[in-house]
């Protein structure tokens, strides 16, 4: 998005502004230390959904004007089943409602038993992300990079936003559907043409559709996602299987 | 609670009636099965608090008049973080509505990536309690038992409600305070005068304020609970530190 949108959609009824830190499909960063700027100190609280960034890129969602930032645990390696909402007070308190009530745990904002193994978990793997910051970014990059270059031959159309995540490759091969290529890909790797959230739905994604791509390119595209982890991928079998949809 | 009040209590707008299976601080088992009779077939639909009964009792949330039935993993032992609803359609289906927005997982219904080893491990801890459950059972009467022994030189007014849970001891002893015996015990054992739910809340539960109690039983009163597992609990240390208090 554009900061200057993002601003010019403010009415004077708006209580709150959220963007996505990075694009969970693109790997995008998205301008939130522009859109601080330009919201000003009185303008509308400010979330961020920072489950792709959090303890793993700096700036965005540790800018001191955001009021709120989530976050989901898993993605920095944490057990499953726990996130959390950082709510910063030092400005003004964001009127926050409970959505899930019942025991009145928390403070009354969330309901249920806290699971402490897995708060804790969360702790440990948010520290440990946050330390091993700049090693996980280089091997992500250099799993991009053997990525690309098994693609090259190809003649892929490979998006790659200006400084995005470097574990996110939103990726096409001219003449070939995403939906075909899921199918041929599905023993090697698991790849997707949009996010988990809207598996069930099929054609292209509202992120691609909001973007300025070609139909075929819309039809095309994958999103193809690693971990600092995942050393091995067989990407030189992905693109020789890939090659024989276009023979 | 009485079927009879139950059920007169129901208005003609009256679309759920929702029930404990057992109550959480007693253990008193609820008449699910005369409940489900009195509303017949074309009734409102029926939801049953099975936290402290599931895969431990038969019966009552069993009972095919059930529609809804909701359950906390971690009292079977499973991880703490998941729970479920099971709900039920042969009849009709209940009109649900998310609590928890957003990604739109498991069709729309609660939102978040799906933990799946926490939901491994409930469906195999629910398999492995519900085979257990006369040997746990056994188990924790006999642990009950203990305590009670232990207790009875103190003359306690000890509630067993009949078929109550035998994990559950609701204790008070003539002329000592719950919160004063809290402390007193604090390093041997954690005893409560309410749920953890309602413990940041001084006085009576609303549980015993609703029962037909003596001022003195309902500020005296503690609610003790273990499981199959807790077999070196040191009952007589307790009773002799209760005793110090009487002196």
């Amino acid at each position: 998005v554009s900061s200057s949108d993002v601003v010019a959609a403010i009415r004077t009824d708006t209580l709150l502004v959220s963007v996505m830190h990075a694009n969970n499909e693109t790997g995008a960063l998205q301008p939130i230390d522009e859109i601080a700027v330009l919201l000003g100190d009185d303008g509308p609280f400010l979330h961020v959904d920072a489950a792709q960034t959090f303890a793993k890129v700096e700036g965005g969602y540790r800018n001191p004007r955001v009021d709120l930032v989530s976050v989901s645990g898993h993605k920095v390696f944490a057990p499953m089943g726990v996130g959390c909402l950082i709510v910063r007070s030092n400005r003004r308190r964001p009127p926050l409602m409970p959505q899930v009530v019942g025991g009145g745990q928390e403070r009354g904002l969330r309901a249920g038993t806290v699971p402490v193994p897995l708060v804790a978990g969360f702790g440990l793997a948010a520290e440990t992300a946050w330390k091993a910051r700049s090693a996980r970014r280089d091997a992500c990059e250099r799993i991009r990079a053997e990525a690309i270059t098994a693609f090259q031959p190809l003649r892929p159309v490979v998006r790659l936003p200006h400084g995005g995540l470097p574990h996110i490759l939103s990726i096409s091969f001219p003449g070939i559907d995403s939906e075909a290529l899921m199918v041929v890909l599905k023993d090697l790797a698991a790849v997707s043409n949009g996010s988990a959230c809207t598996s069930t739905h099929y054609g292209p994604s509202h992120v691609l559709s909001a973007m300025d791509l070609s139909e075929e390119e819309k039809e095309g595209t994958i999103r193809v996602s690693w971990s600092h982890a995942d050393l091995d991928v067989p990407w030189n079998a992905i693109a020789a299987r890939i090659s024989t949809m276009t023979d």
